[in-house]
C-alpha cells in the first residue's frame, strides 16, 4: 500500500481542518492507503521534508481537528515556477514523494493551489513518478469557479452576518442620543460575497445592515452619503457593511486612494474608518466602525454546519476520486435545490477551475447596488444554515494542537533556488 | 397594587436584557407589583412618557428577551442636573410616576446611572412622592466598585478571549511566509479588564496572545518593540491585545497622540492600526489588526452562561430589595470562592458605588506588565465560564423586537429645559 500527503495552502478558514479530517478518515476507511502524512507549512513543508504522521491521531483527535479553525498543519504562500522554466522544485517534491512512498497528493486551498496541484501532477508524469493529485477546495472568498460555494465561505459568512445583526441592534438601542452610524469592514478584495452575506441579517425592511458596499459596484460618494442620511432620518440609525476592496469609479480601492490623499503612509486604517470619517465630516453623525480581519475567517465558534459538512465531504470525495485514479480534479459542490438546500459533489477538471475568479453577479445585488436582491438572498441563505459548535472548556473553545513529532527525514536538506520567490502576501 | 418602571442606561451589553427579564419575572412572581413598564430610550423615555407595557410579553417572549443583546428597550446617555440647581426634570419624572401609578424604579446601567438612580430616589422624597429606586448593575467595562464583577463584562470577556485565541492560531498557521504579528483592539478607555481577559486564551506558555497592553500600564515603545521581536524570533509570530485607552508615560492616550502627530483629523484608525504601523516600520514585520468595537459588547451568540445567570439574578434581586423597601441600593455580586466559582448577591448602598472606578490592580498583571498574573487569571477565569447560546433560525441568532405599541400618554409633552445637555458621548 502507498502513502498519501495532505497539504494546506493560502489563507486559512474556520473549516479547512474539517477537510483534513475528511481526507484522513476516508484514507483510513479505504484500506488502500497506508499512512497519511501532513505537510508542515504546506508545499514548503513538502519541499523541506517536514512531514507529520497522522497515524497516531485517534478518533477524538480527528473530531478536535475537524472543529479547529485555521490551517492546523500550517499553510504557506509559495508560487512554484513553471516546470519548463525551472524543474528543481518539482524534482525535489518527487524525491520526497518517492522517499516516503507517497502516491497520492491532496492539496487543500484556493485558486492558486488548484493551479499548483495541477502543475505538480503534470510534472510528476513528465519526471517519471506519476502521482495522483486531487485539489480540495477552500477559500473564504467564495471566488472559485464551478462549485456552488467554497468551503470556508459559509462560516465566515455566518460570522459577518451575525456580527452585523448584533452590532445593528446595539447601534439601534443607543441611536437616540449617541452614534447614528456603524460600519463593519469585511474581507473581500475583489469579490463581495462576504459583504453580501451581511445582507442576510436584514429580515425586516428597516433592519440593519441598511447598506452593503460591494467591490463589484463602483463607490459613489454622493449616492452613499444621500442614502446614509435618508436612512438615519427614516430609521433613526444606519448600519453599513463594506468590503475591504471597495473601489471608486476608476477602479482604485478607496483604501489606496485614502492612503494617497493623506500624508503618505500616515493613513493606517482600512476602508471602514475612512468611510466613518467621511460620514462624520459630511453629515455630522457620530460613527462607530469595526474591522473584523482574521476574526471572521477564524471564527470556528460560529461555524456554519452546512459549511462544516461540505468541507468534510470534499475531503472524503477527494480520496474517492484519487482511489478511482481520477487525478487533476477538484471535488466541487453542486446545488440541486435552494429550499430545502440539497447538494452533491462532482469532479471538476482543474483546468476549468484555474480559468478565472468568480464575482458576485449583478443579479444578486439589488437595483440600487446597495443591498442583496432576492436571488442573492436565495443563493446565500442555505450556506450559513446550521450551527456546529466546537468543544468548550473553561469557557473557551478547545482546539487541536499539532504534535511536535516529525517524520524522520530521509533526504539531504533542500536549498530552494527559489527561496527569494516565497511570497509574503496578505 | 402599584406599578414599576424599568429603564436601561448607557452603552449596552450582551446580557442587559437578561436583567430586564429577571426584573419582569420577579415582579410578576411577587404578586405585589401590577404592571412593569419599560422606558423607551431610558430616562429620556421616562421624561417623555414613552412607556412600553410588558404585560403582554409571554414566557417565550421573555426567554427571547433574556437571550437578546443590546438595550432592547433603548438606552440613552443623559445627565440629570443636581436637584438644587434645577428641579424640573425630577418634577417631571415624579409626574410621570404619579400618572402611571409607579412606585418602583429599576435603573439598569453603570456608574453614571447609579448616581442618577440615587438622585431620583432622593428627589422623589423631597418632592413628596417617595419612590423605591434600585440600581441594577451593568457595564462591559467591569469598572463598578463593590461588586465581584459587572454583568455584561463576562460575555464581552468571553468574546475577546475566544477571538484572540482563534486569531492567534490563524496567525500561527500562516506565520511561515506571511504576517508575523496580529493586534486586536478591545474596548477599555480607562480600565483594562477586557484586554486582561484576552490573556485567558493563553493556556500554554507559547500560546497567543503573547502581549497584553493595559491602559493601567504606561506604554513603553522600546520595551514593546523588543518584546514583539523577541516573541517572533522565539515563537514564530506574536499576537497582541491592546485596550483602546492605552496611554503613554505622560498619561495621553496613544490614539490621541497619534492624531496629533498625523495631520490633524487625518488619523482615522484606533490604537491597533497605530501599533501595527509602528511594528511594520520599526521591525519590518507584516502585521494584521482588528478592531472589534460593538461586536464585542453585542456578541450574545457567545455569551458567558455565568454572566447571563448573574445578569438575570441581579434583576431578580433588585425586585426583592425594592419589595423589602430597601431603596438606594444596588444588588452586587459577592464572590464566595474561586474554584468552584460560587457567588451570592448582596445589597450595596449606591453612595458607595458612585465613589469611584475600579481599575485592574497591579497584582492581576504579570511582573513584565504585559500579561496576566496568576491572581488575574484566577479572578477572570470563572466569569467567562459556560455557554448560553441564543435561538438560531435560518442560520442566524433570533432576537427580541420591541413592540410598536406605547402606553397612552396622560400628560402634556415635556419640553426639557436641559435638552442641550443630552450627551452624545461614545
Amino acid at each position: 500500500m502507498k502513502n498519501a500527503l495532505y497539504a494546506q495552502a493560502g489563507g486559512p478558514s474556520a473549516v479547512i481542518n474539517a477537510s483534513a479530517a475528511g481526507v484522513i478518515r476516508a484514507c483510513r476507511r479505504s484500506g488502500q492507503i497506508d499512512t497519511v502524512f501532513g505537510a508542515h507549512f504546506g508545499v514548503l513543508g513538502a519541499l523541506n521534508e517536514n512531514l507529520i504522521d497522522t497515524s497516531p491521531f485517534d478518533d477524538a483527535t480527528l473530531e478536535l481537528l475537524k472543529a479547529t479553525p485555521a490551517a492546523a498543519f500550517g499553510a504557506c504562500r509559495h508560487v512554484l515556477h513553471d516546470l519548463a522554466d525551472d524543474p528543481r522544485e518539482y524534482q525535489r517534491l518527487i524525491d520526497v514523494f518517492a522517499a516516503h512512498d507517497i502516491a497520492y497528493f491532496f492539496y487543500n486551498g484556493g485558486g492558486g493551489s488548484a493551479h499548483a496541484c495541477q502543475a505538480i501532477a503534470q510534472a510528476s508524469r513528465r519526471l517519471g513518478y506519476p502521482i495522483v493529485a486531487v485539489h480540495v477546495p477552500k477559500t473564504i472568498d467564495n471566488d472559485l469557479l464551478h462549485t456552488d460555494c467554497s468551503p470556508g465561505f459559509g462560516s465566515a459568512a455566518k460570522y459577518v452576518a451575525t456580527s452585523i445583526r448584533e452590532a445593528s441592534i446595539d447601534l439601534a438601542s443607543m441611536s437616540h442620543t449617541s452614534s447614528k452610524v456603524f460600519i463593519l469592514e469585511t474581507m473581500g478584495r475583489y469579490a463581495g460575497w462576504l459583504v453580501g452575506a451581511c445582507g442576510l441579517a436584514t429580515e425586516h425592511p428597516n433592519d440593519g445592515p441598511h447598506l452593503l458596499l460591494f467591490p463589484e459596484i463602483p463607490f459613489d460618494e454622493t449616492q452613499f452619503l444621500h442614502q446614509v442620511k435618508e436612512t438615519v432620518e427614516r430609521v433613526g440609525y444606519c448600519a453599513i457593511a463594506v468590503a475591504e476592496g471597495l473601489r471608486d469609479q476608476t477602479g482604485n480601492t478607496l483604501h489606496a486612494t485614502g492612503q494617497k490623499d493623506a500624508a503618505g503612509d500616515r493613513q493606517l486604517g482600512g476602508v471602514a474608518p475612512l468611510l466613518a470619517h467621511m460620514v462624520t465630516q459630511q453629515l455630522g453623525y457620530k460613527c462607530h466602525w469595526a474591522v473584523a480581519d482574521y476574526l471572521q475567517r477564524a471564527a470556528r465558534h460560529l461555524a456554519s454546519a452546512t459549511d462544516v459538512a461540505q468541507a468534510y465531504a470534499v475531503g472524503e470525495a477527494a480520496v474517492a476520486m484519487a482511489l478511482d485514479g481520477r487525478h487533476g480534479l477538484m471535488p466541487a459542490i453542486r446545488r440541486l435545490s435552494d429550499v430545502p438546500y440539497r447538494w452533491d459533489i462532482v469532479g471538476v477538471p482543474l483546468d476549468d477551475i484555474i480559468q478565472g475568479d468568480r464575482f458576485v453577479p449583478r443579479e444578486f445585488i439589488s437595483a440600487s447596488g446597495l443591498h442583496l436582491s432576492e436571488a442573492g438572498r436565495r443563493y446565500l441563505a442555505p450556506l450559513i444554515a446550521g450551527e456546529d459548535a466546537p468543544l468548550f472548556k473553561h469557557g473557551l473553545p478547545q482546539y487541536f494542537r499539532l504534535p511536535h513529532d516529525r517524520v524522520p527525514k530521509k533526504l539531504p536538506p533542500f536549498q530552494s533556488p527559489l527561496t527569494s520567490r516565497v511570497q509574503c502576501q496578505v
